[in-house]
């Protein structure tokens, strides 16, 4: 229980939250999970967090401030889900590891992180990451039980995750993640959504582009053309060639992707 | 005494810095407390440390590497203020810190780091981060005593810090920090400076535009509009509800800033 | 043995990377050397890695992730170079420090890290820097043997690296690296290769510009005005002191640098 991960929206590295975390875990291991997630999109938080929180060793602690309800009811909240811990605002950004951890059968558990004995001092009105999260945070790399947080609660908030779904035309899902430095295009549907189809004969439709077939890596298409293929969590994604497919294809979030036999 | 923090102009975290103090002091956990601080602005770098060090463990180093006067007779030194260490070129980056040292009684002791057995065997005539100001910071943080590493001296440079002051108005101050990346205005005045007005009721002026009245959150202002309120360290700043108060109001550091009863 | 550096071409710190890296390695200190290498560019971060590597502690590991052949027959490989650990594709990336060591007498071991049982349980066909190349790293850190990792080469790949070259009439290099946020422009062209001349009377011609004479600092030359000094690493470099030399001279990597006697 000594590694602690940072994700907000800052657009760089929290200065004063390790200071915080630090203070109370001293011997934390603590890494920037990423300040890159667009300002207060919760979604995208949700996503990412998905992506990457369980490469971490068991008991790892992963503080969240992506947080548009600071200063409101919001409540902030802890929770143990399968072997790693979070501590983020109320506001729906564990709902994808929720969906995962009920489809894996894993164990959650929530609370209410209402003590203000694991605070800090004096709470401003506009940054609870590092007056309320960092101290849970580093609170809980320093083995204080979740329980001891606050009250456990059945009804943390949720926002909604798009899941890509059958048709009768093959897989319809839709556009999660633009990496602009890349340009590359991630959706939802996953290896498993297109189980059964010949991935060599699919089409993939996206932005009033149709991709033919599907490939395993970047070198079987050549220089500056689409390729479909799946990304190291296994969902398709769409890529230029030494080159941007954001840049071609002009996506946002939310566009519709179909995967039809050819 | 196992904290380094490391602030630069660079734009990017310091490579070669972080293996230099490692060398010297192998149990040191690392952070870079901001690389973005605009090239050679030691006033942006003396207000970033004073809103940051002081969340850390006590006997954390503070490396700073804001360096116009590189190679030049500038003279690099080491302090000890309250109980954070600080190892600086001597050009005011730690005038803002002094400052609040005076005003709250902390004890302050200042070094010129010209003891060369503490630098790096060759030293470069244009990088004296990784040179001096790394290996410096590496044995403090190893354990060394500060006057170990120098002659006390008195006479550290200062730069003109500018504060709000009272007037027949109300209270007059200056934008002092510009955040592109959420759009937030930060200015010099603090809460302290308010005090006895009715914050409900006051106007704040700056860039061509009046606010009326100051909030507790975000939340209290419909979306797109102007909002004055205090940030995490008890400075009035403004804002835009999801949006850019930088970009809507054009500012500059240093534009005046009024707030005066309605 | 408990240093590991990650440099990448993603454009944002690796999230997973690091949690992979301390599940193998929980004593590890992680630093990221870069995230900014050009999209795919070898050279550049064969570059960086020299510049920075020799920088650490004795036995820390550098794991490199540039690398355009990922899910190609491209061999993962690790060396131990001097006294520093890599774990990289085999595309070249460690050519600038075969050099050197080849120059320095350094002892060099090369291994292919072919042994499944240092990976990841699955491979993704797109992101062998999560899943091969952070394992490994990983195991190095902790304590692993090198060749313990896979069969000893002789024939890792190298890329061609340019260095100046003595002329009739001085010397002809190249520019090597850009630093867009100074403007910097770094060359290939050392103090060693200019051993003999007098660098006050040289000149220095790049872009169509030529400079009059290499300064020691920025300070010796006016507000504006194009500078050749050396770097912290020792090569000729261009900056206008005070403003950007590549906004300035519009630079290419490769383009010609000539110092020639006045």
């Amino acid at each position: 229980m000594r590694y602690v991960t940072i994700t907000t929206d800052f657009g760089s590295p929290s200065a004063s939250m390790k200071g915080v975390i630090w203070s109370r875990a001293p011997q934390a291991q603590i890494a920037d999970l990423t300040w890159e997630i667009p300002p207060q999109d919760v979604y995208q938080a949700a996503l990412h967090l998905d992506r990457h929180v369980f490469f971490y060793p068991s008991h790892s602690v992963h503080v969240v401030v992506v947080d548009p309800g600071v200063g409101t009811e919001r409540r902030p909240i802890a929770a143990l889900i399968k072997d790693q811990y979070f501590v983020v605002p109320d506001n729906g950004v564990l709902t994808r590891i929720f969906d995962r951890a009920q489809t894996e059968g894993w164990p959650v558990e929530v609370v209410h992180t209402n003590r203000p004995r694991y605070w800090m001092p004096e709470i401003s009105d506009i940054f609870h990451g590092r007056d309320i999260f960092a101290p849970v945070g580093g609170h809980l790399a320093a083995g204080v039980e979740l329980k001891e947080l606050g009250e456990v609660i059945d009804d943390p908030v949720r926002i909604e995750i798009p899941y890509a779904r059958k048709t009768d035309q093959g897989v319809e899902g839709e556009i999660s993640i633009i990496y602009d430095y890349f340009g590359n295009i991630i959706t939802n549907i996953t290896r498993e959504d297109l189980q059964g189809m010949n991935l060599d004969e699919v089409e993939v439709t996206l932005c009033g582009k149709t991709i033919s077939g599907m490939v395993r890596t970047f070198g079987e298409r050549p220089e500056g053309s689409l390729a479909a293929l799946f990304d190291e969590c296994g969902y398709l994604y769409v890529a230029v060639t030494n080159g941007s497919a954001a840049a071609r294809l002009d996506p946002e979030v939310g566009d519709p992707v179909l995967v039809t036999p050819r």
